[in-house]
């Protein structure tokens, strides 16, 4: 360990006036109810749950991880949620992740009871350890081009999996570089000859004693990535592997082992929801994950002081708080309004889909007819729609959307801390590089645009034909687009929030139109208008989003449930969220006539600034309200406490593990350092 | 080391084509010259001297590092010049990187003749190793913040260097946490109780040959970063240390030991030249910067194929290249367009220091009369100008411009490449991670708008007055705006590049002239401007970057060096580059009625889809251009010779130092592993 500071080092303090002395100033300059909005939006029993679990945690290091936490989950008999939000506050990926959850997962709900009883069950004890394994070195988002065959071999009942080429490798499979001694892996069907398309199979692949590859498997780590090095993903390969015929998961497609024949999937809808859950939750997460970054930058920048403003009269001394400067305002205070935007929007996607399975367990599912008037926002879906294909563009959408704008915001609240924001101690790289496999995973946010395009192309064309009448859906915005679009539109953007959510309604309907004039009368390609595709998709989910923050706050129960300061300042964050995309996208306000130039610019410059002023006192206090414990956090910048510059010092000079090394330093002698990591080479 | 890889495993090969077929192909239906592309943007004698490095290097592991590459420069005694090639093709921070650049050149420039012979000439041979101390814990862009202090005491004709508290730590000082013994520190000077501002001062802080600190010298490395972990950064503090006067740097301010009085800088022009020089430097390789994953992500998107397009008859097999697809040329090709005109801008740049240096060292500095109407571009500037403010002005909205735009295009190539850019092997996360402290130091990039501005409205505010009349100046273009406004501007955007180059300097001066009006006339603060500035700034730059380019491919030298073919093909990079920006700032081309409406949406649309369509087949040959070496890159996907996936499989498969562990994997047994590192546990 580092030898212990000097007395005189230890006398310092940071020049005043100090960051715990400005943080309680922040709050006390605000009278939100910092309390009441956190209950409001994760309910009291949801904080005490947490509580009671950082408890159990915090008296551990930081990196209670893996083998740690499953056993304190056995010792204190966790819940489900309670290990999933013990998983959150450690934050990090761990081996045991793809385990405990899609391994787990797809058991449940692709096995048969005779599976659940012979996988599933050693699974939850952690008798035995999986991953699921679907991606190839050489195919990715596109699931049917996979490589990976599983023959059936009628003479003894077994599938044989092999690997024909080297892009058939599975690759990027978590939990497979190390932990997993199982996988579900997904493979081409292959019957007489015939393929089938992909299918999951539950396959040993590691010895249970020595943890060995099992024979003519080979398995091993795929070595460093720019995130998640505290996850072990691996690749796999087959060279003609048999398995028993139970080893195919069989609760929706199977092989009949008496007559070789495949049996067809009775639902194939149930595999489309999980899929649209998963989305949902990254949707949910990402109001979280870009929060995590605005609270540490919004406390960082009221601790930090630099410069003075150039109005400043001479004599003044000091430096300002930088959170003062409106350009640092106009980078963080739009994220801040976007977390709550994506809260609130994935609050209603996870209700929305959690209705919608319980009307599907009702066999109500598919086509739910008239009853679908009931199901809560994003849309109220028309009788006449499919309330599955609409929840699964909702989801793609707003995933595309919700992720990149929580991996984008989390650069820039890093960036906005300066130098300091590049340190280990910022707390936001490594929660960032974590977080950007999203980007990319679940549906890649580009691929998914197309597929919401499609849907709401078909949509339009529907409405077109004359054949939908319901006000409140998308179709609804189409059909009002479709009557009013030569009439024109001059919402009153500035001043009326509801015109703000009909202006976004507006350009979505403006943008699907042209994109059906290009593909329908000018029969352009495909492929010449996925840009346009994508931007029509964009746009679609920052109405959603835009639509879901309005309506959350219209509802009764938020406003019994929040005081007027509140709501009001939560408004003022909706419209600053609304105004960031209605600016930042302007053109295309413009071009549909949704906006004038003139109320743009508006919009740009003096509402947005005075929301910036109005919003700015109680910046300290919103960030609060997500209520991050500092050891969840870690991150000296943001601290509740505002004792920035003693944490860093703190794990620079007594944590840091490289400072117990001498190095020589000239270039005749040995090895200065390696990447990463340094040589000991005393002299 | 890891096992070596069973027959079965050897014996296969990626599914057809293979990517090696795929880049020949590529290549073979493009006619550009590559080889003289390359000698016409970096000449015969840089590509030969590089050729000649790498053949010295290549032998060696990558690593061939620090002390390595001391060792070899003295073995070939190569120049500064070849030194630093060598060090570009490593692509690395070093332990010394700022003992090779900073600390000699400071010592250089600002050491009187004795002070060279007593410091500069034993750090030349690495006798003492060096670091550049300035940026503290509480203060970064705000160099008169600076809190430690160098104390005259005019008894013993010494300076006390002191830390008055704990945010007066040097911090982030490269090469001090670990290689360093000396440092220029920049402290502020007091003589007499009284503050004369930072100065430099030499001081030894550990001990040559024992390399531990010396006595009230504390010293150590700050800990992880986010990237430049092949560097070590320190903290310093003194605790009233004495040196001795020669150790105050005194070649432009000195104190007379005699008398104790300050003497003032002779010249303080030339030290905002260094500045200048540096920006204009990180201009110039940004555009190599962004050029190097730019050539990974259009390798691999040639070889990677994914998908069929939509429209693409039944029974078709195989699936498409993704470069084929508009969604990702889009990404992609903007990009390649951008690090061409940051390539050409930079050069200018260069050029332009390059010639003020010169006229400034015949004594024709600061205000060089009507000799400045021979500098070369990016502004002839007129005669009244200052031409060091007008160079400043443009290296800061240019280094602003270049680096962001170099960081995010980094990002964006490292998402095109899909799962895979997400590996260490992709050769993008650790050179982005990397070079993204560029967007802070040398002045942050929001910092430096406000420059920019400064001296925008400056020059806005002489027009008004009658006094400029140079029309080739950035004066001109705001004389040229003030005499049209009312007229209005008519651009030809689409059809006539001297009009697309126009309407960028429209877009200009009418942000200019708004940002004047709201200061002037309606006397809003400074600091409620910020936002304006920096899209004055960016517009500035952008307009540059355009203009610069356009210029380049007008330059009798261009013609006369490349083909008809080549010039073309630039033209057409030329043009993506400015309708991506135009359209991405339509708003403010609208607004300032340089461009219609109708204008944008075509130059967004069919525009922009045919440019990318014509560059398309030659996308490869245009990268290989750029002549990286494979052994730089370092980079499975970005291959010369496409063969991706066996390099992938490679890496992770032979060269993966985790792979020669088993672990544990149950919870009850020991640790699985940690953090990035994986602990043996072999049962």
């Amino acid at each position: 360990m580092p030898s212990p500071n000097p007395d005189w080092v230890k006398a310092l303090k940071p020049s005043g006036p100090q960051g715990s002395e400005l943080l309680q100033q922040e709050r006390s300059r605000s009278a939100l109810n910092v309390d009441q909005l956190a209950t409001f939006m994760f309910t009291s029993e949801v904080l005490k749950r947490n509580a009671k679990i950082l408890e159990i945690l915090q008296p551990h290091d930081k990196p209670a991880r893996a083998k740690a936490l499953r056993q304190l989950s056995v010792k204190h008999g966790w819940s489900q949620e309670e290990y999933n939000a013990a998983n959150e506050l450690i934050s990090e990926p761990t081996p045991y992740g793809l385990h405990a959850s899609m391994f787990l997962k797809t058991l449940e709900e692709q096995g048969t009871p005779e599976q659940h009883k012979l996988f599933l069950e050693p699974a939850r004890r952690y008798d035995i350890i999986g991953c699921y394994a679907q991606t190839e070195l050489g195919h990715g988002s596109n699931v049917r081009g996979l490589e990976t065959t599983a023959t059936w071999n009628a003479a003894d009942k077994t599938f044989t999996l092999h690997s024909p080429h080297l892009t058939a490798l599975k690759w990027w499979i978590g939990s497979l570089g190390l932990a997993a001694n199982h996988a579900v892996v997904v493979a081409q069907l292959i019957l007489n000859g015939k393929s089938y398309g992909p299918h999951p199979f539950v396959v040993q692949i590691r010895d249970l004693r020595t943890h060995e590859p099992l024979p003519n498997i080979h398995v091993d780590d795929i070595g460093p990535k720019f995130g998640y090095n505290t996850m072990d993903n691996g690749f796999l390969l087959f060279n003609n592997v048999q398995i028993p015929h139970i080893n195919m998961l069989s609760r929706f497609s199977a092989v009949d082992p008496a007559t070789g024949k495949y049996v067809r999937p009775a639902n194939p809808a149930l595999i489309y929801g999980t899929l649209t859950y998963i989305r949902s939750m990254i949707v949910l997460q990402s109001g979280s994950t870009l929060a995590r970054g605005v609270t540490i930058a919004t406390r960082y920048c009221a601790v930090r002081r630099q410069f003075q403003d150039r109005d400043t009269p001479e004599g003044m001394v000091g430096e300002n708080q930088v959170l003062d400067y409106t350009m640092v305002q106009y980078r963080i205070l739009p994220l801040l309004a976007a977390s709550y935007a994506l809260h609130f929007t994935g609050r209603i996607m996870v209700n929305l889909y959690n209705a919608n399975q319980e009307r599907m367990s009702q066999g109500q599912n598919v086509r739910p007819g008239a009853d679908a008037k009931r199901s809560p926002g994003p849309e109220q879906l028309n009788s006449t729609s499919d309330l599955l294909a609409d929840l699964h563009a909702v989801s793609c959408s707003l995933k595309a959307f919700a992720s990149t704008t929580a991996a984008k915001g989390l650069e820039v609240c890093r960036r906005a801390c300066g130098g300091h924001g590049y340190s280990a101690s910022s707390g936001i790289g490594s929660w960032y590089a974590d977080y950007l496999p999203t980007v990319t995973w679940e549906g890649d946010n580009y691929m998914l645009t197309q597929q919401v395009t499609r849907y709401l192309l078909k949509t339009a064309r529907t409405v077109l034909s004359g054949k939908i009448t319901d006000a409140n859906s998308i179709a609804g915005v189409f059909q009002n687009f479709d009557r009013r679009q030569d009439i024109g539109a001059a919402f009153d953007v500035l001043d009326n929030d509801q015109d703000l959510v009909d202006a976004f309604a507006w350009r979505v309907a403006f943008l699907t139109f042209e994109a059906l004039k290009h593909r329908d009368e000018e029969k352009q390609s495909w492929n010449n208008l996925l840009v346009d595709f994508w931007r029509v998709s964009t746009a679609y989910a920052q109405y959603l989003a835009v639509k879901n923050f309005y309506d959350a706050l219209q509802d009764k129960n938020t406003t019994a449930s929040l005081d007027s300061t509140t709501v009001e300042l939560l408004h003022k964050l909706f419209q600053l969220f609304a105004f960031y995309h209605l600016t930042s996208n302007a053109s295309e306000f413009f071009a549909s006539a949704a906006t004038t130039v003139r109320q743009i610019q508006l919009a740009r410059t003096k509402r947005t600034l005075s929301l910036l002023q109005d919003i700015r006192p109680h910046a300290v206090r919103l960030v609060d309200a997500w209520k991050f414990p500092d050891w969840q956090l870690d991150s000296a910048l943001g601290r509740y406490d505002g004792k920035v510059y003693e944490d860093m010092f703190h794990r620079a000079s007594l944590v840091n593990p490289l400072n117990d090394e001498i190095i020589d330093p000239y270039p005749n002698s040995p090895v200065l350092f390696r990447a990463g990591k340094k040589t000991k080479a005393k002299l």
